[in-house]
């Protein structure tokens, strides 16, 4: 029990704002990947992205399952977060196999974030729902291995790679000011994830929560740098 | 025990052959599926697909295990039928939803009937293993259903949709044709899992098998009149 003060309460908006939000965005990197399938230089290569989709996949599945469980229309709870994650995606189209590489272990990383931020500060069985998807955290290891080996073999890659990285994470936060902004429930959700306040059932959002949100960002843009160091690149 | 003759042999090359094509076969329609997605009119939609999609990474990893099993190189066994299936993919692009759906239904359906042929006549171990992809074969159904509902509600469709899928199925045989001739072990095999002779290890293939597979041909043509059927449609 994380949450002892309300473990009855019904689920706030902002915990289906959040479920809706990671669902799609694991259903969209699912069908993502498929396209950077078609770059992989070798079927070694596809069996491995195909092994990250699956995983992408059994993350939505559990998702839709935990919005089914709260009463939510899983469909609806994703709706809101169909047109910032197609923006997101649309704006940064890679256009070579490591740019994909790169893509695929930053997004990851940042959909970890989140896991790892909400899975102490949602209700409890929100909280058991996406444990399991920080579980598997690592499962994108290997492909930062393969932008390190591509870097090491290839100094000069380093660069134009860092670069598309910190495009990635800026065109993210543009998206998610947007979101935060639209979705008050879920931005105070995030900012209580974050400072490590106890999540209440209560309404949340407004400026402070932004001002909150922004620290969030702060966060997330400090685990990224990580990220960067574990493909051999800098932030 | 199906094969109670030979429990003990190596191998032959058919199966290696076989188990090669399927694992292939899975893994570029796990990735294909993503294509269609990009097409699905809703997320339920998209969901299904990809829970298909998910379906066959399994088949996938499931096939690849056994390849590695009977000792031989999971991605050497399948590179021989990457040209044969992208092939048939480039040459069946879909242009809309329903004909992405019709392919991944004659797609499927086909694989099927391959691995319900070989499930009783290739060596135990690997009977065993495609199994699981035969019991799984009903996966396919709420998408023969999505085609048969939307050929109800507009009865123009079924013409044109019944000329796709012969279309699918046309350039799919003049591919297994090809397929046929160069590898003479995996023609002798599925001609005798289609004719029921017990299988052997020996070598096999030859101008006499080259028949027995039309006649399997033959027996993948009635099953896909069977699926057309499903979908509403007609040979």
């Amino acid at each position: 029990m994380t949450n002892p003060s309300a473990p009855s309460a019904p689920a706030p908006g902002g915990v289906i704002d959040l479920l809706g939000l990671l669902a799609y965005a694991e259903l969209v990197s699912f069908f993502r990947l498929a396209d950077v399938a078609g770059l992989a230089p070798d079927l070694v290569a596809k069996g491995e992205l195909a092994g990250v989709a699956a995983t992408e996949y059994r993350h939505y599945r559990m998702l839709h399952a935990r919005l089914e469980e709260l009463g939510a229309d899983p469909e609806a709870a994703m709706e809101p977060f169909v047109e910032p994650l197609d923006a997101w995606h649309a704006g940064t189209e890679p256009q070579n196999w490591l740019e994909s590489l790169v893509k695929i272990y930053v997004g990851d990383g940042i959909a970890g974030d989140f896991y790892r931020t909400i899975a102490d500060h949602a209700d409890a069985g929100t909280a058991e729902a996406v444990r399991g998807a920080v579980s598997e955290s690592e499962r994108a290891e290997p492909i930062a291995a393969r932008v390190r080996a591509a870097v090491e073999e290839d100094p000069k890659l380093a660069g134009p790679l860092s670069l598309w990285a910190r495009r990635l994470v800026g065109e993210a936060l543009s998206q998610a000011q947007l979101v935060a902004a639209a979705r008050p429930e879920l931005a105070g959700l995030v900012a209580r994830g974050a400072t490590g306040e106890a999540s209440g059932g209560g309404e949340g959002g407004g400026r402070g929560d932004l001002a909150a949100v922004s620290r969030v960002f702060a966060g997330l843009t400090e685990a990224h740098t990580a990220r960067l160091e574990a493909m051999g690149l800098s932030g």
